[in-house]
């Protein structure tokens, strides 16, 4: 499995790709997507999808998972973030992937082990768990424990759908009751 | 010039293309797509972003113009929207278009006359400027009156962009004054 994080903002969009092999994570790259601020917002968002694909084509990633963001207090910011995200969002969809969301709290939760860490901690996890030389730069940082926490989620999830299939193909079940195999 | 106005939206983004021929606008196409709401968010975005695609492959608009958005007072609505406009815009431009963004006040001021007109004055308004025989869908119609507002301000920015020219390559000029040709 071969996950694409991605953390979208409209004057730079974070991107982290990592590779999981059994119980081992690898990193394969990352950086940051510099959105030139002086374009039409049209075109900035066509450098986020542009590059997006680049990215997708370059490292072939089978999933990709993305920050879901809450509202800021900034009706505007929050406008311009969205834009931002929807953006990748079509882009990531758009090169064949699916998508998959977390919170931020899940990604710390995950990352870190609290809910509530900090930016740096964030960054120093990424770099211990990915087994770094250096500390990646934050948005960097953010689309790989975006990459990590679904490296995580994603064996229980695919956990769930198993035993889903399970139910309703190879039991027998009564009025949605399990009555035996 | 052939316009494709767009008015994007998370659950019915609307499109509308016009052709104008000297004085003359005529209708070429209009309608609404139907984004499906029990999709996952990429997905939904990506139907907005394919969909724009295949009409602009079907009609080769030469121009785009898109409503600027305000924020909303629910801030959760304003980010589903700008997720949606994202994706809207970086589709036309990614189709290679240019987009041009205009107020809803400037719209409904120059389809209707007046900046505070009702949603059924501007559909009205747009059945009576091309000529047609039926009220188009709301979200269709403003996406018609935003290709309008194009069609009405494009040679005025055309104007002024050829004086711009004429006074850089063509006037002489002292500190920023005329002083003759």
């Amino acid at each position: 499995m071969r996950i694409l994080g991605v953390d979208p903002g409209l004057r730079k969009t974070g991107f982290g790709v990592i590779e999981v092999q059994g119980q081992h994570l690898h990193y394969v790259a990352s950086g940051t997507i510099i959105v030139p601020t002086d374009e039409p917002l049209a075109q900035r968002l066509q450098v986020i999808l542009m590059h997006l694909r680049e990215i997708v084509t370059m490292h072939q990633p089978t999933h990709s998972a993305v920050e879901q963001v809450f509202v800021n207090t900034n009706p505007h910011t929050t406008l311009l973030l969205g834009q931002a995200r929807g953006a990748a969002l079509c882009a990531l969809a758009d090169s064949g992937l699916e998508v998959h969301e977390y919170t931020a709290l899940q990604i710390k939760k995950t990352v870190v082990g609290r809910g509530h860490a900090a930016k740096e901690q964030v960054q120093q996890m990424v770099q211990h768990l990915l087994r770094l030389n250096g500390t990646p730069a934050p948005d960097a940082a953010d689309a790989l424990a975006c990459a990590l926490c679904h490296a995580h989620h994603a064996p229980l999830q695919q956990r769930l759908l198993n035993q889903n299939t399970l139910t309703t193909t190879q039991l027998r079940t009564r009025g949605g009751r399990f009555i035996g195999k």
